[in-house]
């Protein structure tokens, strides 16, 4: 499978990487082509790995990675082409965060990142996931032992369905479809407690479960 | 221990029945001192039961249980006097949730009930904790089989430790002091999460577990 992934940090290089290592080939996306931080991630990547403007990702994927910072993911996705985008699976990892300390939501309670993005772009089936643990635990789950969770969303059954594929790929064992993207709004309010305990820990390496009988 | 319940809400009637129950005397406050539901819960908790106004509970209790509904809290606790108040130990459990289906918070991100709570009465010592939960879990967290944890927090460490300990008498074995009151952005919004989980399993008889190594 070919990936798209829009951004160039922490996240977006986790997730670039965890993708080739799967066997895809993926490009990663930026503002400009010859982005230093996605140099560096194609060196490390080898020859499964390219990278491109946002709007050559956008083209190159068959599904879309949207890792980028979530105060600035609306500007980033409006500039591209909505021809390169139309039907696609868009797998929203952003968490739309203030400078805070700790980081407050600049979307939350009556609408989401995720809701925002899918009005944005109605042709593209976005799935809300992988937005409330820690990027490296995104691609290798059973760094944190025992069961923990993943919450997916969104409003397309089957592009939910390839991403839970992508997910147990990555070693997810429980996820949890909480229905469509209006879901988002829960999964993103999420992360003012991850923040604070990420803090409190002094590692990322914890993640949500819920416990039931 | 005499401790006063603000509300007659299934939240107020698990708590002071569960406060009986381990032996204290407790007196259940509302808007009138013969409410219909707070008569109901002195029949069934018998001699240790007793029933009044909002203020009568305030004075009556040497630790006081904010259970009314989130919206209207801070309306109810305006009323009392202060008097009554100073240096006790509140352990509010409400949450502000709105009417929507499912309901939002109708404060959150950059305050929380808890602060309003606390800046509304800087002589009270608030805890925020047991809000992340059913009430018939709050006070008999093995219903829920496994791990799961509570969340506290508040401004001072001497009333947290009251609270600890209370949360222990009804079972509580994992406990997460977050650290201040502020923290309570971050539990009231689990809130989505927890009512979203609520619909779509259909019970209570859940709870939040953080998996770490």
């Amino acid at each position: 499978m070919k990936y798209g992934v829009f951004g160039t940090g922490m996240v977006g290089d986790a997730l670039a990487s965890g993708l080739v290592k799967l066997g895809n080939e993926v490009m990663m996306g930026a503002r400009t082509a010859e982005h230093e931080k996605a140099r560096a991630w194609k060196e490390r990547a080898g020859t499964k790995g390219h990278i491109g403007t946002f709007q050559e990702a956008a083209r190159y994927g068959e599904v879309l990675l949207n890792c980028t910072q979530g105060a600035f993911s609306l500007d980033v996705l409006r500039t591209l082409d909505r021809k390169d985008l139309a039907g696609k699976v868009l797998i929203d990892i952003a968490n739309p965060l203030d400078n805070g300390m700790p980081p407050g939501l600049t979307i939350c309670n009556t609408d989401s990142l995720g809701e925002s993005i899918q009005r944005e772009l109605p042709d593209v089936k976005v799935v809300k996931a992988l937005n409330t643990c820690n990027c490296q635990l995104m691609i290798d789950p059973g760094r944190v032992k025992g069961e923990h969770d993943m919450f997916i969303c969104g409003n397309d059954e089957g592009a939910k369905e390839k991403v839970k594929a992508l997910l147990r790929e990555f070693g997810w064992k429980s996820i949890i479809d909480l229905g469509d993207i209006t879901n988002a709004r829960a999964t993103e309010q999420l992360l003012p407690l991850w923040l604070r305990l990420y803090i409190m820990y002094g590692t990322p390496d914890f993640n949500f479960k819920i416990v039931r009988n």
